[in-house]
């Protein structure tokens, strides 16, 4: 069973990698670019005997209390069984 | 237009930051863990008058030009109107 986490800073806090890339995108050319905000993405391998919905609290527990700094960032997850 | 791209590093490279994370996982008693992934996760806003083809050919353009290691990383995108 996968669980895909995709984490991202929130969007009133400023993101400097972000504009980098979006400076690069711009020197090679690409011009209909507006903003650019780079994340994380994270996919977690798990047990497959897990129900649904335990695997859910559980995937929503380790976001809360290692994977995301929830002050700054914000997160969404999928479970793929 | 928001172009969503997941970068992460092919299964056949090692992948330090994610075994890491997998330890802290252990560590504070999440056990059902297999294995752990820690990639990118790039959201572009676009220009909104690009039609989709052109969008998508851009977007890969940019991945394979600038956002991804192709030697090492695999991506995929979605685009979203």
């Amino acid at each position: 069973m996968k669980a895909r986490i995709y984490i991202k800073l929130k969007p009133e806090v400023l993101d400097p990698q972000g504009k980098a890339v979006s400076g690069g995108l711009r020197t090679l050319g690409f011009d209909g670019i507006k903003d650019v905000r780079v994340g994380k993405y994270i996919v977690l391998d798990m047990d497959e005997g897990i129900p649904a919905a335990e695997a859910e609290k559980q995937v929503k527990d380790m976001c809360e209390k290692l994977l995301v700094n929830t002050v700054i960032e914000e997160y969404e997850f999928k479970i793929d069984t």
